[in-house]
C-alpha cells in the first residue's frame, strides 16, 4: 500500500507529464501543475524547492523508471542474446505502454533544463545494459564499438518502433517485434 | 542570387527555428518572429495566413530538405550498398550540421499542431528512399520487413548518432561513421 505522502508525489508526478505535453514547459506552471494533481501549491513545495526542480526531478523520475523496466530479468547465467531479448522487450514494452513519460523527456531534452542534469546519475541507472554490452564483447559475442554506437543500434530502434508518434498507423504483431529484435541483433552481433 | 522575396522568407524561416528553440511553442508569438527575423509583422502575413500556418510551414520545410539532402545521388546504376551508404552519410551531415531543425521537428511532432501535417506530403518527399528500400527487397538483398522497420534500424542510428544532444560527449571519427553503417548494413542486409 501507498502511504499518503507516495500518493500525493505519484499524483504530482502525472500532473506534471500531463501538464507539460498539453501546454509545454513555458506555460506550465506550478499552480497549474498542483491543480492538476489536485494539491495545494503550498503542499507542492514540501515536496519540490521551485518549478526546475519539480521539472527535473519528474525527468530523472521517468529514466529511472525505464532504467528499472530495461534492467528487469537481466541474468547473467542466461545466453547474452537472451538477455539482450529480454531488454529490448522490456524497452518495447515499457515505451508503447508510456508515450507520454516519451514525449515529456523528448521535450525535457530539448529545454535549457536539460543542461542541469548530471549525466554520471542517469548512466548509473543503465549501469547493468552497459555491462551487458561490455561483456558481450569481452566475450566476442558483439562488435567492439563504443557503448553509445552499440545503444543506438541495439535499443534505439525498439523505442523508436513502439512509439505510436514515431511510427504512425502501425501495430506491430508479436512475431514483427520478434523478427525486429533480430534485426538489431545482426547489426550488433560478431 | 536570391530574390528579395526568397531573402525575407529564409529570415523568416530561421527566426521561427530560433524562436521555437528557445522559448517553446507557446511563448513564440507572431510578433517575435517578425522581429527576430527582422522584419514586420504585416510582412510576415504576406506569406503566413497565421502563427499555424507558419509553424506548420517551417515544419515541412524541414522535412523537404532533409529529404532533398537524404535522396542525393542516388543513384540506380550502382550497387544497392552503395546508395543505403550515401542516404546514410546525408543523414548523418545533415542532423550534425542543423541539429537546430532536429529540435524543431522533434517538438513540433510533440505539439498538437502535428495532427495537422498530411502523413502521404511527407512520404512523398522521402519516396525515393523507399522505393531503395523495395528494389532491395524484390533483389532480395535486404530483408523483406516493413518499410518502417527497416528504416528505424537503419537510418535512425545516423539521425541519433549524428545529434550531439543525443549522443554527448561523443565526437565520430570517418572510420567510427563508417564502422557504424556497417551495422546499419548488417540489420538489414539478407
Amino acid at each position: 500500500m501507498r502511504t499518503k505522502d507516495e500518493e500525493k508525489q505519484e499524483a504530482l508526478f502525472e500532473a506534471t507529464v500531463r501538464t507539460v505535453n498539453k501546454v509545454g514547459f513555458a506555460s506550465s506552471s506550478v499552480a497549474k501543475i498542483a491543480k492538476q494533481a489536485g494539491v495545494s501549491p503550498a503542499t507542492l513545495y514540501i515536496y519540490y524547492k521551485n518549478k526546475e526542480d519539480l521539472l527535473i526531478s519528474t525527468y530523472l523520475n521517468i529514466k529511472r523508471r525505464l532504467s528499472e523496466v530495461a534492467c528487469r530479468d537481466i541474468d547473467e547465467t542466461l545466453p547474452l542474446r537472451d538477455n539482450f531479448r529480454q531488454v529490448w522487450f522490456n524497452l518495447f514494452w515499457f515505451t508503447s505502454r508510456h508515450p507520454d513519460y516519451f514525449q515529456f523527456a523528448e521535450q525535457f531534452s530539448n529545454s535549457p533544463y536539460n543542461d542541469r542534469i548530471n549525466q554520471k546519475t542517469v548512466d548509473k541507472m543503465f549501469a547493468p545494459v552497459a555491462d551487458l554490452i561490455r561483456r558481450g564483447i569481452e566475450m566476442k559475442v558483439i562488435k567492439n564499438m563504443d557503448v553509445e554506437i552499440i545503444t543506438a543500434f541495439v535499443f534505439y530502434p525498439a523505442i523508436i518502433l513502439s512509439n505510436p508518434r514515431l511510427c504512425r498507423n502501425f501495430d506491430m504483431s508479436e512475431h514483427q517485434i520478434d523478427q525486429s529484435f533480430q534485426l538489431a541483433w545482426d547489426a550488433i552481433k560478431l
